[in-house]
């Protein structure tokens, strides 16, 4: 019988919630920091420092230690608010260096089979920032799932009565890609969006 | 420009210098723990939990937390030492069932390019356990690299003297393989260890 001491098997434990990591996986990543306690100590000690002093910015609910965070502190666009369903998603927005506005973060879509409802995403909030009359666009950049899909039609009624223009990021072929290998759906957005050369 | 908050880029440092994990996994970890603050502190607790309580068995230089470890104290065949080259290497070999006595672990394997040489390894901590005259076979359990096996062969040298019996690990083709695809080498020294039916 394989046997392992009791810390390690709750590291083992730990490891394997998180996401990608199997058996093999904790084993391996266990093992890694166990031969290096330096680096053991300095990943315990950096999660707990996240843990103390990371914290959702109270404007756009994107993760920060300072509160606004520093977009919504910035001289950004005033004028235009993306809204996004992860913190992480407004790393791809500003990796793209394409949107110059405030950000707000949804956590999560609207999925009612999950039991997820509009009261449990920062819907109320962003309702609340649209009324200072100060917004002119909302850009809505929720994932193009089901649910993202769905969460992007509600704010639309939502926002559309308020004058506010609502728009969502472009379907189309991505850059580099094949065409023999995009869906059909894909190809038949691209079609309808295609644009003057 | 993208900015991550001082913590969340230190988290994303450690989180990086494991194993596989490159930039994206390394976020992709981050958001997820961040997500759910108890799994993160847990994470934190049993890291700091691993180091505090986890050492290597004063006697077979294996991981354990009690020393010595239970494979060491069990009423394990005490004629038979495996000598593997790390700790993990013991749970691949307690996983085949087949082998009942104790380990040795160097912890590496000789590499005089990387300036690993018999002092960095724990031989001479192994020969001192063949002085008892308990010992009848030492089996060489070391990866079947340039290293390991170069380390084999120290071993038997040094070993072969003292009129224990020294073995290594059968060379063949792997079980569920298709003999098409296996390296020519493999298949030379299957041959030659090809056994009656």
């Amino acid at each position: 019988m394989i046997h392992f001491s009791r810390s390690l098997t709750r590291l083992l434990g730990e490891l394997k919630k998180l996401p990608g990591v199997g058996d093999k996986t904790a084993l391996r990543l266990a093992f890694h920091l166990l031969k290096s306690p330096d680096n053991l100590t300095a990943l315990a000690e950096s999660l707990l420092e996240v843990k103390a002093g990371v914290r959702f910015c109270s404007v756009c609910f994107g993760i920060t230690e300072d509160d606004p965070c520093h977009l919504c502190s910035t001289e950004r666009d005033r004028t235009t608010i993306c809204v996004v369903e992860e913190p992480q998603d407004i790393l791809a927005m500003e990796r793209s260096r394409a949107f110059k506005g405030r950000y707000h973060v949804l956590h999560g879509a609207l999925s009612p089979l999950n039991g997820i409802t509009p009261g449990d995403l920062k819907i109320a909030e962003l309702m609340k920032r649209l009324e200072s009359g100060a917004i002119r666009e909302v850009l809505i950049a929720t994932n193009f799932t089901v649910e993202g899909e769905a969460t992007a039609l509600y704010l639309t009624r939502l926002i559309k009565p308020l004058s506010i223009r609502v728009t969502r990021l472009a379907h189309g072929i991505p850059l580099g890609s094949d065409l023999e290998f995009i869906d059909a759906a894909t190809v038949q957005r691209a079609v309808e969006g295609r644009s003057e050369l």
